[in-house]
């Protein structure tokens, strides 16, 4: 199943796909969600990031196997970073280096709290393209990263998500002003997705539409204004921001 | 003025204290809230945590004017660790010692970026009474605090808001389990509250009901399952929590 949120007159609405277009349903945290009725040409349909999370998390030193070697590692982001596809992610040069991050997203569907790993996947809505955008030349500054990873529209999510999708070994291709920059995959990940779970729940509560960054499995490059960002991975789609 | 929010049957209202009595306002965030004619006596209502925040960030080492030799530096509370007055705090003693922390938490009016000295108090709705809880014992393990600082309701705020209050020189007294057993004054914080909001908004953006929780000027005590939490500010009130 495929899940968006699209933006009409009278707000945002959560849709899924079904023969070739939006259907309006009434929960998108459903195991079943249902149609109200009401569909959505793709063509006309403008989407939004396909949650609205409460949390952000990524995770610090996840990127190769070789990171296996630390522990496990989360930091937040402001719920208020959260973009959608298409919004712009405006680059203020006096921070220094602006750099995106191709990742793959997990979209939490329920309260979710001290999972196992076993069943870590239960809390899980599905996956989705993130980019962690950092303003990179603060990390030395700012122990904690809270002057790094916040800035307007630092959290482009989307285009939406898929349900039905095994996260263990997706390719990701990022691509800046049209040619491509990076490439990776999720297998190259050190923790894996119920890895991940199980570590975050232990320490602290999540719910229906957070979003949990994964990692940068190498998918990473530095943008200046005016570079479009497209990050594409194996199974979903294509995210696109314009660096701006 | 005082502003509150109460749980009533058709939900959580804001409420402004005016002639004794709680009266419900359409909108807490106005410069001037306009009553709706309904009350709720003070001896009935149930009051929570007095905004619901998107943002929640703590400030460490700013509890002394000797921090002022280190950099200003935020920290994210997930917003889902927020708590309301009389909620029990759980204590998981897996994790090791949980210390509170009495402190001032600044209640932003509206969309805040960039703010500038002179003017940050103008982005302010009010103050309250924040308590900053902590698996303290995590905090060598975890750079990002993540661990630290996210547990269930680790994040008490309330029970009010007081709008019209300078807040240089407040002194803070908590009490566990009936006893006084630290004071201080947020006069020895190391930065002002200006000087906070100025740091926080150059890197990210604030906006309306999100919560500073401004550091802890000694203010802190490590506690345990049973014991009441009782954090008195100056000019505020008083808020309490049952650690559980």
């Amino acid at each position: 199943m495929r899940i968006a949120r699209v933006q009409t007159g009278e707000g945002a609405v959560p849709v899924m796909w079904q023969d070739g277009l939006w259907a309006v349903i009434d929960d998108p945290f459903a195991v079943e969600p249902t149609p109200t009725g009401q569909t959505i040409d793709a063509d006309t349909a403008r989407l939004l990031a396909p949650s609205v999370p409460t949390v952000i998390l990524g995770m610090a030193h996840n990127g190769s196997r070789a990171d296996r070697a630390l522990p496990p590692q989360a930091f937040h982001k402001s719920a208020r970073t959260l973009a959608g596809p298409g919004d712009v992610v405006p680059i203020d040069e006096s921070l220094g280096r602006v750099v995106v991050e191709g990742e793959l997203g997990v979209v939490i569907r329920r309260r979710a709290r001290r999972l196992q790993e076993r069943d870590a996947l239960d809390a899980v809505l599905g996956y989705t393209v993130v980019n962690d955008v950092s303003a990179a030349d603060q990390s030395p500054l700012d122990s904690f990263w809270t002057q790094t990873k916040n800035g307007e529209n630092y959290s482009p999510v989307g285009p939406w998500i898929e349900t039905d999708l095994d996260p263990s070994a997706l390719s990701i291709r990022l691509r800046v002003a049209g040619a491509e920059v990076a490439t990776g995959s999720t297998a190259d990940l050190a923790r894996s997705v119920p890895e991940l779970l199980t570590y975050v729940t232990r320490y602290m509560e999540l719910g229906p539409g957070d979003v949990i960054m994964t990692g940068c499995p190498g998918t990473m490059h530095a943008v200046h204004a005016g570079e479009e960002v497209a990050i594409e991975i194996e199974g979903i789609g294509t995210l696109a921001n314009l660096a701006g």
